[in-house]
């Protein structure tokens, strides 16, 4: 199975699970809200957090509890990001963002009650037999996604738009360890989480990689096509943010991605060839065209 | 000491926790907006939660834990119930809302991570020594606080709202169980739930509690000074809204309210005069002027 294939094939089974635990909310608007827009996507942290636990001998009937709670958190923080306030994007994943398809006001609880929904799904029996065990992965995912973590760096990013001197690298590099490295590196943790195990080498790798990731989606915005990316490109730069590539120019940030998927690499190396389909991931989150 | 002595020393204690809490983020606008949005109040949940950890010798380090969680969820679902595309409200516990303060994508984020901090405070070790207990009341709250429980009660308002026809006195009550009731409830739950002991007859006396609690909101809703209430009085029956008064009328919705204190004393039936602080909870809260 090739690793696109493998990433499809994960992302489905995480969405069936998205589907049984939103099915019983009924048909009020913030209900179908919560259903559109935990659709689609690549499912890149359920993926992260299915292999990782793959790694530690995890079954699989724990690990998908943990991928629906962190694609819950994400879709969550991308209903609330596209609001008008926020980012203002009328397109996620080539369909209407919530807040266009039905209203403001559906966005903002859709998001909330998505957010709640992941520690629902952590912190019941269903994840683990044992209570520390979910009550560890809920901590650490509050810790990850609160205002230490994700939403810290979407308040610097916020600061750093109405701010009148453009961040340096360092500056960037901080904002996007939160905006977008923090989840990704929970993600990759929750493996050895569920299996009480050491959580370091995942951890190094997801650092890497939560970073590339970010440049590859700053390369996107200038090389991107917005049909096949399924939401806008080029509005990063139009806005004059502080992107990687602003700091290292398109070459340099792509030679600066690909250096640090070799990190990224190189930090499974505990893992032996077991973790070959981590690191076909990392050369994935750089390749990729949306 | 009075009931409202007694309020008033546990809001204290309630306030310093969450302020030590919330100590950590920085100076960022996410961080004060948190700090404002958790400032004053009565900390009704709170203190039902102490109240009930009391009745079951639940040590008062841990009880306090919980307490700043359900009133970190609180103040979550107040700064996004004021913004513009939901209430709209300029006015809160006295003072300018988080988003005329700073604006909605500080209000919006503030909200989000003032729903994670609750997580994070219940999850960790510090709220109880039983991950099992700790992971049952997220789980618990998570079902509260969701699209099962509060959230859709707020959906069900918006829904009310743009309905042609006004909502029957039962769809209010439904309504009102997830808006207000179901975190009251909690509260009320959580003492029970920190011991591992039977949740029932609080249980009972919350439900009780929480709908005499909504009826009274809509009695000041007529009758109060908003100099007094800190807040905009007069909005729901100008609105239109379905409200307790609009369907019993003042005297009914009153003599329903009184109704309702009754039977939540007559739920702690089983703790004996243990209990009469909760009690003096239910008389204050029907005839409490803010």
């Amino acid at each position: 199975m090739s690793f696109e294939d493998r990433l499809g094939a994960v992302a489905s089974a995480v969405g069936v699970r998205l589907e049984s635990a939103l099915a019983d909310y009924g048909d009020l608007d913030v209900a179908q809200a919560m259903r559109w827009a935990t659709k689609g996507g690549k499912r890149l942290r359920g993926f992260l957090v299915i292999e990782g636990a793959i790694l530690h001998d995890v079954p699989e009937r724990h690990a998908i509890e943990v991928a629906a709670a962190i694609e819950a958190v994400h879709a969550y923080s991308l209903v609330h990001d596209d609001l008008p306030c926020m980012d203002d994007d009328a397109l996620r994943r080539g369909q209407p963002t919530v807040h266009i398809r039905w209203d403001e006001a559906t966005a903002v609880l859709a998001g909330d009650a998505l957010q709640t929904l992941a520690f629902e799904l952590l912190t019941d029996p269903a994840c683990h037999p044992d209570g520390a065990v979910r009550a560890d992965l809920a901590l650490s995912l509050a810790r990850a996604a609160g205002a230490g973590g994700m939403v810290r760096g979407q308040a610097l990013d916020i600061a750093a738009e109405r701010a009148d001197t453009p961040l340096t690298l360092e500056g960037t590099r901080a904002l996007q360890a939160g905006k977008t490295g923090a989840l990704i590196g929970w993600a990759a943790e929750a493996g050895p989480r569920l299996a009480a195990s050491d959580i370091g080498p995942l951890s190094d790798y997801a650092r890497a990689l939560g970073l590339a990731f970010q440049i590859a989606d700053d390369v996107l915005d200038i090389e991107g096509d917005a049909a096949v990316a399924g939401k806008a490109v080029g509005k990063d730069a139009a806005a004059g943010k502080s992107t990687f590539v602003a700091h290292l120019g398109l070459d340099g940030a792509k030679a600066e991605a690909d250096r640090l998927v070799q990190e990224a690499c190189d930090a499974l190396a505990p893992y032996g060839d077991r973790a070959d389909v981590l690191r076909d991931c990392a050369a994935y989150v750089v390749a990729r065209d949306r």
